[in-house]
Parts: C-alpha cells; structure tokens; sequence
C-alpha cells in the first residue's frame, strides 16, 4: 500500500476537528480528528486546529501580462479604454517584457498563496502572434504537477479589425489553448454579429468553451449580451461560456436586467466579477437568486493596465465582500465560494472541493472561521496543490 | 547639545536619497544623503534607499467599538442601520466590552503600522453615558508621548431622541473630547433643524470643531448638508467643520451637486471618505478641484458593525484609489495624500509634514514610489512617532 499524508486536527470551514487522508493525488479519507490512526511509514501534519479551506480558484487573470517580481512599471497612461490596449502593446513591445518568466513567478506566487486552480488569458494579436502563448505553455507544462491552469486564448485588441488574427486564434485553439476569448464585440469591434459569429465559428470548430470580457456598459452591454444569448442556444453552447465582467448587468432598470437574468439562467452562462469598486457591477443576490453562476478573479495583477491585484485570492474575496457590503458571516462565506468552488464549477475544474475522491488542494489557515479568513487573510499556514505539500523554497 | 538621530540614505516620497536629523521630537535638519556627518554621539539609522513617508494619519475610526485582538465576533445583524446601531449597543451592554483595553490593542496597531495622528469618534450614549470616554482618555494619555490622537463626542444614537445625550456630549466635551460629532440630523434624528441647532449651540458654548457623519442619500443629504452649511455661515465656523462620509455628493444631478461643492468651498468644509465600494462616494477630481478638501479613514475597524477595516492606512489609500479608479503613478500619489497631509489639514494636526521644523513622524517602506507603497502595502521598515522610534516590542 503507497503510503499517504494525513492532515491532522484542522477544522474544515471552520466545523470540528477532523482528519484527512491523502494518497497521492487525492482526498481518499476524512474522519472525526483522532478516531482513525495513520499507518505506519504515513506522513502526519499536525493542523494545530486551523481552518482548513479548499485550494483557491482564480477565475481570471491575465499571468502573462504581468510585471510581477519585476522592477515597479510606473504609469502614466490616458484614460481610455483604447489608450490602455496601444499603451500595452507599445510597453510589451519595447520592453521586451517576457511573458513566461513574469507568468511563472506571478503563478508561483499564486501557488504560495493558495490557489491550486487558475484561468488565465493570454493575449494573441497580430504584433507578438503566438509567442505569450507558447512562453505561457511552456510554463503550464513545468508546474503541470501543482497548478491546474486553464489558457484562454484572448484577442486583446478584438477579432475583426486586425486582418490575421483570426487565423492566430484558430492556431492557438489547436496549440494549447483551451478556452476562446472574445472582447466588446460592438464597443471593440463594432460589428457585434460578425464578431460574435466568428468566435462562435472558432470555438465550436474546436469544441472548446468561451470567455468572453464584455465591459459594454448598460443598454450596449445588454444588446450585446442578448446577441450571445441568442448564439449560445443556436448551437447548444448551454452551460459552455462565461461572460467576463458584465458591468452592463449593474446599471439596467430593474426589469431589463431581471428578464436578461433568466435568460443567462436558462443558457447556463456564468458571471465573472472582480469585483471593481469604481464601476457597476451584476447585483449579488439577484444574480445568485437567479440561479446565476457568479464567480471571482483579480483581472490583471500589476501589469501595463494596473498597479493591483493580488496572487491572494482571500484578498480577492473580501474585496467581492466589500463591494457588495456582505458583512455577515454568511454572507462573507458566500463571498468566499466565488474564490472556490463557484469558480470551479465555472471553469470547469473537475474533481473540485473537499471530499473523499477530489483533488487533494488544501490549504490551512489561522482563523477561526470562513470569515475572518476573508477578512483578515491571514498568511498561509499549510498549502497541498494536487497532493504535494508546497514549501516556501519550491515557490521562490 | 543634544544628540540627534539621524536616518541616513532615505528617499523622501522616492525622490534622491537624503539624510534627516531629528533632535528631540522634531525634524531639524534635511540634506542630500553624505552631506553633512553625524556628529559624535547621534544615533544613526540606516534607511538603505528605502522610500521614506511622513506619518500616516487615520481620518476616521471608532477605537472604542473594536473587537481587535479579541475573538472573532460572528456577525449575524440585519441590513439597516437602525438594526446595527440596536446590535451594537446590546452586544456592548451584554459582552462586557472593554473600550478602553480594545482602543489600546488598536492604537498600537495603528502605530505598529506608521500611523502617528488620527481621530477617533468615541460613542456618547444615554446607556453607556461617558464610559467609553473615560477609557479612551486614559488610553491616550497613556499614549500620549507617540501618538497624537483626537477623540470625538460621538451621539451614535442621534442627540434629539434619548433626553439627556445632549447634558452628556455637554460634559464629554468639558472632559476631554476636542470635537463635536453630529449624525444623520434628518434621518436618525427626524428633526434636522433642531438636532443642528443643538449640535452647533454645544459646539460653539466650547469651541469645538464639528465633525458630522452624513449617511443620508441623494436629495436627502444634499437638504441637510444646505441646512449645515446654514449654520457654519451664521457661526463664522469656516474652517472647523468636517462632514464624513457624504455619500449624497455621489448620486446627484452634476448642476446640484456643483453648487453644493461650490458652497462647501466656500465655506471650507472638508470632506472625510472611506471610498466604500458599495454606496456612492463624494467624486474624486470634481471635489479637489472645487478647492475642497477629500481625506481619508477607515471608519469602524472589526467591529460590530464590519467585519472589515485595516490599521495600516497604506491598505486604505489602496481602497481610495481602487474606489476611485486610480491607476497612475501620480493618482496614487494623490489618494496617499488623503491619508497624511489632507488628512492632517482637515482635522487640524499641527507641525505635521516632512520639513525641518515639523514633528519628526516617519516611515520607511520598501518600494522605489509612493504609488508602489499604495498599491503594495510592503512592510513597515522602521517606524518613528513624535522622535521616538517604535520597536516591536513596544507596541504589543
């Protein structure tokens, strides 16, 4: 018999004591603490009664974007949504920024912190072609043991108007890529049912999901969403696509957006949020009551776009608290499932969640509960990412 | 002579490496780093370029609500706010809450993390009379060689509907308050006129600044606030009145709340913001560039009210400029302003600010800018109160 770890006397969302089993990859025992005894040639970690959680999930990012480890990028960039795309380029390339070592060290970072899962879209455009994508591969095939990530193949600078980039995405779904991305298809493109219908045509070409970034705000964002809507059903891409941000959902009357919300109900479509305290955001309640998948990610981590984000996904969620004034205990645990399992359900990370068969991500901190770990984010005591304890050396 | 200290190689808000002589409590020497030498008997500080900060100061909190180093407190209030202020005054009357042990565990932490002046809202109440006051007294005169700190007479359950709060916050401010809080005159108090009236016939019997938490929306609060300024007016009290929150200034029509703005101006009534992300916030550039002044604060720290807040202004200034869409270097700059020298110009901090004649309260963090440090938050390197440097150990 291979011999396995036990994670002892930790408190599972901050419930009783248990013990947890893990053989190789996988959760494979929990017991009341102290009721099962580890077999010899086992390996025990004392959980000294810390909350024990599930690995993190970040549902968005961009890794390959980021200056993370790197000297301070000071910015000093307009205003506009335009100004940031061409100042990113413009920094990308003259800069010679490397996508995969800045990705590697921000996952890394991630992986101290937690998060065992990610999403991450890598840019693709007709300057730099398949190149973050290949150094993002790369770099996914190194620490394929410990971090399960998902690549999304993102046209950062749309689909229609650089001839070429369509072809690139057709190439990256082929080469490693496993979701398509797609931007404002009317704000970005404008030509919303062309763009929409070329990235239907991708993705189902490759039978791969969408994530698509709508920052298209009220009456705009709705049309648009409505356009999605209507290819989702057309070619049964129920519960196969997210839709990134989705501001337009925070700032419709209140019937447009409910009708609207049981249309992305009946779709299985998913919400991504990070969050964003300066712009509306889908409303908490009603999305969930809905019966919405809502979920949560960071977008950027100090890149060419922004000086913050956080690899700590509890940060991550007390910012989604914080936005959305949750401020029970309950509430500040559903906040938490937007970092975890709601994120996981999401993207589509299988063998999710702590239970005897799932992945073994775990992770311990000091807290007392969901909550005050939300609140307080505390440093983490004990990280496991697909049954391997991770040492603070292994993520330097 | 004196021996001085001195901290050798800083760079002031990232600029070139200097070198800074404090003799007793004050700042009385500033030179470029290796100019002028120590002279025999001074303490010398080694900055080694780190990036060097005056003083943080905290706008706005509650000491004596906190829970802060006492067991979590598990949040189970309903939504308004009459339901919080109930749940607080219960649980404080049934826990035993000791203002005075829970203000001093905060007040360390706060110093622990380079803030050095900061004003705290004490609760006056019919239940609690002056208890808390009385502790949070002690506790600062404890203090009182480091950190510089203003307590507000705080009516949190308004001053009209329990008789005898007026008598009490009379007394308060006779017995160590410096400032006179006010809330909510049209919403908690029902009687708008006569709740100011009372606020402003106290305030002026003592001399006292005005400092009054403004919940109330939209038209609501932009109807109190005209009746306020009414009062600052017939009083000559330009200059001496802060009005906290203002979340009115945030949702109205851009001509009202223009002339609003304008009127605040001239009557020099600054402006306290925690740039919640849930409510609407007094507008960023519109307000500084009416000439008023925007500070910062935390307002409540883990208490019963919120499960959120943080002693380490750095993270506040973050929240500013995640609120208000900051992302330049400069604009991060600006919303660290909110926590230091706007700060201390609206609340009244003397000799506050990095030049030779100020009070010799510093901070050095790693980070090459001052928007590196807001978007970071790195740890406090040293930290230095009223010409003391603080150790640890002193401030557990």
């Amino acid at each position: 018999m291979k011999p396995s770890t036990w994670i002892v006397n930790a408190r599972p969302f901050g419930g009783a004591p248990m013990d947890v089993r893990v053989t190789g990859a996988v959760i494979d025992a929990i017991a009341p603490h102290g009721e099962r005894q580890p077999a010899p040639g086992d390996t025990v970690i004392d959980g000294a009664g810390a909350l024990l959680l599930p690995g993190f999930v970040e549902g968005h990012t961009h890794l390959d974007k980021t200056t993370w480890g790197m000297p301070w990028y000071r910015n000093a960039v307009g205003p506009r949504l335009i100004d940031r795309i061409e100042n990113e380029r413009r920094w990308r390339a003259e800069s010679g920024h490397d996508a995969a070592a800045a990705s590697r060290a921000l996952a890394l970072a991630f992986l101290r912190e937690g998060t065992t899962r990610l999403r991450t879209h890598v840019d693709i455009d007709t300057d730099a072609g398949l190149r973050h994508l290949e150094g993002v591969c790369d770099m996914r095939a190194a620490l394929a043991d410990v971090l399960d990530m998902q690549l999304v193949a993102f046209p950062q600078s749309g689909v229609l108007k650089r001839p070429g980039t369509r072809e690139l995405l057709d190439a990256a779904l082929a080469n490693g890529a496993d979701v398509l991305g797609a931007l404002d298809p009317s704000s970005i493109d404008g030509d919303p049912a062309a763009s929409l219908d070329v990235t239907f045509a991708l993705a189902t070409k490759h039978g791969k999901p969408i994530d698509m970034h709508l920052h298209e705000p009220g009456d705009l964002g709705a049309f648009t969403f409505d356009l999605l809507l209507d290819r989702v059903e057309a070619h049964g891409y129920q519960g196969r696509v997210v839709v990134s941000h989705a501001f337009c959902l925070g700032a419709l009357p209140d019937a447009r957006r409910g009708a609207l919300l049981e249309r992305i109900a009946r779709a299985n479509v998913a919400l991504l949020t990070t969050a964003p305290a300066s712009v509306s955001v889908p409303p908490f309640r009603e999305t969930r009551a809905a019966g919405v998948t809502l979920f949560g990610g960071n977008d950027g981590i100090r890149d060419a776009w922004t000086p913050f984000g956080s690899p700590d996904m509890l940060e991550r969620a007390m910012l989604i608290a914080m936005r959305y004034d949750l401020r029970r205990d309950d509430d500040l645990a559903a906040a938490f499932d937007c970092v975890s399992i709601e994120a996981a359900r999401a993207c589509g990370f299988a063998d999710y969640g702590f239970a005897p068969g799932m992945r073994a991500d775990l992770v311990l901190v000091d807290a007392e509960t969901v909550a005050q770990a939300v609140a307080m984010r505390p440093p983490r005591r004990f990280v496991m990412a697909n049954g391997t304890p991770i040492s603070p050396e292994f993520t330097r």
